[in-house]
């Protein structure tokens, strides 16, 4: 039996660029689509539509602006199967770098806000909806908020017209019994919105969390080959689809594209369960610690790590 | 809050030795017996009790037959705060390499038994109890039984004195709901029995299943320092002591056990996620065609893999 509703997201080359810059070669991005197309896969995202102004453009990568062109040159000749997503922060895309839908190979942008900016957010979603995209509204780092914030957020949200909105699990600090917790008071603030979910996978939990969203009623569900993302990365796609039964997804093409792309990039560039990372999720802090210390030549001093966090400060 | 009764069971050396033939050092078998007696962990299982006459000596390390004298020269000078077990399997064992428990340093003797050989299970059991140890019995791969044999095995050992029994997820084919569903129906058919999980992580939800069973009512809990164990390995140590609020649980020792012992060990054997064991869990199979095809030179052709282990063959 399976939930006709459901859609699945690929976030790879959007969540992976976070380990590289966006340094990816065309060839890699456009087997990534064509095995996520291939598998069923309902939505792909390339990058963050972002200000060139903003990033030099050597070190990064072209799926750090997502500019239209970039797209008709990497999946030139490929039959778009599945839809093309791209993601944007508040504060570092212009309204000119947002095309009308009709004329982008974009079918979805995705706006990621913390609670704190969720006028601006609104904002910007407005934009993109006028502008003729799906548009999702992506609330990062609620583990660390306060409910009375998230709730006037949803709030908010529920006067708009954003079809979606994800619970993400930004730190991978969230228990199944969160995810619970934050599916339902969404679904109970939005009424009529789908409700997203983006788990990260510090502590070994990004696909018990998603099976847990699902459970509880989510429809649109985040995933990344190889479970490639910043710091331990996110549910592996191969998972989810072995737990979906709708009979449209296919693992064949992700365990193909795995062994020939992923395999020698994890040689390259790090991602996954690492005890720096495991540490940040059980601390619910952002991982920017561990993914700095896994730059030293400490990066395998892990009580240090702990310690170093753990060790009371004089806040005042 | 914490449950008093949780009682964690570290199978480090015991599972990790399915990989090396219990070719550890006695510097790193004594380091994880204080690393985790120190981080407040129950019990330690050291490795398996197995007659001599079965394993030719210089191919399998001392744990594959735990002989008394073993314990007392690794563990020479150190306290002994974490009680020791070691797990034994039906006719692999004399009665006479099971010493009373009172001349033995071993405290637990785990009996692990397929559904089909639950009688001479018991009658192991029943012997080891006589002699003095605490006993359990672990119930191996129980996803491939027909549930009316599953029930006549709880029925049998409901008529024993043993006084712990495990799920055991041998497979990681199992999702939360399945460890819902057996943690119960073992309640149900053992009242007034420990019940204990042992979960492996093909898929990543070794540690999830186990915070179900925990929440089901599990009472004993098993893993292991870094998730070390054959194929996927198992849940992984420090991210159940991280979930645990029993306040004389303590990370530090295993983060530190972990670097200097357990890192460096990853580089010489394999274990965790890789694509070839979540395939088998996947499949509800046994890990020992992953396990064959990661030592030959096509262990990253994954597809391969999968084709062969889901082509249908004719069955009469």
């Amino acid at each position: 039996m399976f939930r006709p509703q459901i859609k699945v997201l690929d976030c790879t080359i959007r969540d992976g660029g976070l380990i590289n810059k966006w340094q990816f070669s065309d060839e890699l991005v456009r087997e990534t689509y064509v095995a996520c197309a291939a598998a069923g896969v309902d939505y792909v995202e390339l990058g963050y539509k972002a200000s060139p102004e903003l990033y030099p453009a050597p070190e990064y990568g072209c799926w750090r602006f997502c500019r239209d062109e970039d797209v008709e040159r990497v999946l030139a000749g490929v039959e778009r199967t599945a839809k093309l997503s791209c993601m944007v922060d508040i504060g570092r895309v212009r309204e000119e770098d947002i095309a009308p839908c009709a004329e982008s190979p974009f079918d979805m942008i995705r706006v990621a806000s913390y609670v704190k900016d969720i006028d601006k957010a609104i904002a910007l979603a407005d934009l993109c909806m006028e502008r003729g995209y799906e548009t999702t509204m992506n609330i990062m780092a609620v583990s660390t908020n306060l409910e009375k914030d998230i709730d006037e957020a949803l709030e908010q949200l529920a006067q708009t017209k954003i079809p979606a909105v994800y619970v993400v699990d930004s730190y991978g600090s969230m228990y199944c019994e969160d995810i619970t917790f934050l599916v339902k008071k969404y679904q109970e603030a939005l009424p009529g919105k789908t409700i997203g979910v983006h788990c990260h996978n510090n502590r070994q939990l990004a696909f018990a969390n998603t099976i847990q969203a699902i459970i509880d009623g989510a429809n649109l569900l985040d995933a990344s080959v190889y479970g490639i993302g910043r710091g331990a990365g996110n549910c592996c796609l191969e998972l989810l689809l072995s737990f979906l039964k709708n009979p449209k997804f296919n693992l064949r093409p992700v365990l193909k594209l795995i062994q020939d792309y992923f395999i020698p990039l994890r040689e390259e560039i790090e991602w996954g369960y690492l005890i720096p990372y495991a540490i940040t999720g059980m601390l619910n802090e952002h991982p920017r610690m561990a993914i700095a210390m896994r730059k030293t030549p400490d990066a395998d001093k892990y009580l240090e790590f702990y310690d170093k966090l753990t060790t009371p400060e004089v806040v005042e």
